[in-house]
């Protein structure tokens, strides 16, 4: 990859808005917009302005003005990409975009491909490679969680703790490999003893990390949440409830409430997907029969699973709440790794004594229940509450370092696998030259994770997963 | 209105990219950024930046790090609206712009309304209410024409021309109005002839501007072209290869071809809005005859009628053409108004001698006749120039102010009704304080385009077309 060349994109979303931003990166990208530049003060060229400076004046085609814009101007190395950059913002019009970007290809620039700006970061040194990735995670995250743990591996929380493990490991394979120029004298360089203490370090470190993945991905794709319910029993109301208890601001800026039930939607920060099912009444009928097969077939996909009742329908009768606790009796043998939510809604449409014995009748069969009116949101708080408890949200409070990302996680996954290697070898005394490659093997995996070992075809595949402009 | 508050809003197109901007103005508008905002470099503070100036930092909700985003400040009266004005420049994820904007109106700021950054402007004597309505227009301008003219008229052209008059007139009125206080002494301050002579000038300048209307409005709207021709005849294939010729760069950015014949695509800079139309063959059948008549009223709508035909159809022989020959005669007799092309396609398909034959057969027809290949491009160079030689695109070229908003039109065309009134109290010898009455009429209409007259429901109408953010 050469990167001589000076590349331009639009740089914010498509379409029509009061502004656009176009963007030029590369050697040749204050001089370029300086060609087609004209200051409202006569005579200034952008060449001679410093950075971080923003000038006013008309993009102009010849003779013809496309636009009024403003020109920031970033000089390298002080850049998004450590090249010089220069920002055009322009008006808004899908025309006025085009007109300029097509002006600055006729003069020399290259469209950007997908995620080539932070791709020239990281090649210049602006970012390491797990940063570089928690760009586009920072941009794809909707909900405080992801948008965290996104945050953390950009400020560079995850790689500073990697490079960390790898210099220390780095200076004992230097030591083992000295060791070996000195083969015939039989010397020790390299201190056995702390060696394993580092080994055993990095091993907990790992562990954690690795660890971390399963909250780190439920995280950021969203916890699947199986809602088991009967039409009617109000689960549409009940998502905009737990929607509005959290988005209270946010609905005045966009509409959020939702029709489907099969959504994601952000419960304190967290994202939770839900998974529509009907419910699993045992009967003979052949179709409905199908219809539990499906049921079944949806929570195994879930990590909770909802089940929501209508008080309204438990107030005829013991039957019914037979009814209710054998389908629940049979979710719990047959799901018995699934963490399950007994809701009781619909509280408002009922007396407080038939609450009093549904929930008697119901706790003594299925020893949990959340009784709510999704109506009123009268114990949304609670059922909020019990949600999030279910997910292991510790590292998160902690601000520790949650792997989100499959290729760090399978990365850690191998660098695990050889520094294990590596104990055994300390355990069994194995020759220092051989210890040496697993270390150096561990090492490999290290710098695959912060890009000091990369290659073409890597790049290619994480960067293509970017927009265009970023 | 009021407007001592600080507004916040989205600058750019919703959505993810690569990039949003977040704009604040107002008094409060430095200080609300600053206080949330942590630069790289230690203990900087916005407040004491200079204006046009930008700066790296974190916008952190308490210590939460919201984003990585680049500050740009500018201050008052050097800004868009002429207060303080912030850009942020942040990660194009919906989560974290919603972050922000909910962040600044915790912290006291207020949603800006539609067209409100640019109504403050105006207030503030940034732009003239028609420069204002010019920067909508800019942004919904799509081709080269509308774009020119928007330009033009935020650039002031417009405002300046009826500025101009609207002084000299003023001077004038003022004289008179002076001698009505020195009544009984029968003096004449304003020259009769010098203002005849304005008078003049005003109704040649009204008069021109009002006429550009005609081509302002088809300029902003699209000229209305009904394609008459049967099915086959190759009219989806014709508009490719006419957006094609216009548009090979653009389609690289995005794809351009339409499926659709209804439809607005730019030719030569210009919009032109096409209108699908079946044929109007001879028929006695009830239901073809409807077709005929919606045919018609189609055609009422264009103000070009292009008739395409098939060259293979009409190689078959002399009833074929002679068919067409009626049909085109129908048209021309029912439209004698509507420029009308003859357009004979696919000419690739038959041999040269069956060219000369058609062509001669239906040139004594029709004494107008296009030979084109839609699918070889072969002939399209001269359609295009003939489309845009019915337009009158004289004053555009010329660069002449050209009136595309009806409100402008409707104040002109009322300013010229008093102007005319004071032409002819001239030419009576009106009574002094008469004429005043006429001449203050004729300044208000002025008054109405640039602003100077205005009131709150008007600039309401106005800046509602606006989008939140501009």
């Amino acid at each position: 990859m050469i990167h001589n060349d000076t590349i331009v994109a639009l740089a914010t979303p498509s379409g029509n808005g009061a502004i656009a931003v176009i963007r030029l990166s590369g050697k040749d990208a204050i001089s370029v917009a300086d060609g087609s530049f004209k200051s409202v003060k006569k005579q200034k060229s952008l060449i001679t302005q410093k950075t971080h400076t923003i000038h006013l004046g008309h993009i102009l085609d010849n003779e013809r003005t496309i636009d009024e814009v403003l020109v920031s101007v970033f000089k390298n190395p002080n850049s998004y990409t450590g090249e010089d950059v220069v920002e055009i913002s322009c008006h808004g019009s899908i025309y006025i975009q085009q007109e300029i970007i097509q002006l600055f290809l006729r003069k020399g620039c290259r469209m950007a491909t997908a995620g080539e700006f932070t791709l020239r970061a990281f090649l210049n040194g602006k970012l390491d490679l797990s940063q570089a990735e928690a760009v586009a995670d920072l941009i794809s995250s909707d909900n405080e969680a992801s948008h965290q743990i996104a945050m953390q591996q950009m400020r560079g929380g995850f790689s500073s703790e990697i490079a960390k493990l790898r210099e220390e490991l780095m200076n004992f394979a230097s030591l083992i490999e000295l060791e070996l120029d000195f083969a015939e004298e039989d010397v020790e360089f390299a201190d056995r003893t702390q060696f394993k203490e580092l080994i055993e370090r990095i091993n907990f470190v790992l562990k954690r990390l690795i660890d971390s993945f399963a909250v780190g991905n439920v995280i950021k794709n969203g916890i699947p949440v199986a809602i088991v319910g009967e039409p009617n029993v109000g689960k549409s109301t009940l998502l905009n409830a737990l929607l509005n208890e959290d988005r209270a601001i946010v609905s005045e800026i966009a509409g959020t409430t939702r029709d489907t039930i099969e959504d994601e939607i952000s419960i304190g920060g967290i994202g939770f997907r839900f998974i529509d099912t009907a419910g699993i009444r045992e009967t003979e009928d052949v179709i409905e029969s199908i219809g539990i097969k499906k049921t079944f077939e949806k929570i195994e996909q879930a990590q909770v699973v909802m089940f929501l009742v209508s008080s309204a329908q438990l107030a005829v009768g013991d039957e019914a709440v037979n009814t209710i606790s054998i389908e629940i009796e049979k979710i719990k043998n047959k799901f018995p790794q699934k963490q399950l939510l007994i809701i009781l809604n619909k509280i408002d449409q009922i007396t407080d004594s038939e609450l009093a014995n549904i929930t008697s009748a119901l706790y003594s069969k299925t020893s949990s229940l959340i009784p709510i009116s999704a109506k009123t949101g009268s114990g949304v708080d609670q059922l909020t509450n019990e949600l999030l408890d279910l997910i292991n949200t510790g590292a998160l409070r902690n601000n520790e370092t949650i792997v989100t990302n499959s290729r760090h996680y399978d990365a850690l996954l191998k660098a695990f696998e050889e520094i294990q290697s590596v104990q055994h070898g300390l355990e069994t005394g194995l020759s220092g030259d051989l210890l040496a490659i697993d270390i150096r093997q561990a090492l490999y995996h290290f710098g695959e994770i912060t890009g000091e070992i990369t290659n073409d075809d890597l790049l290619g595949n994480i960067f293509a997963n970017f927009c265009i402009g970023k």
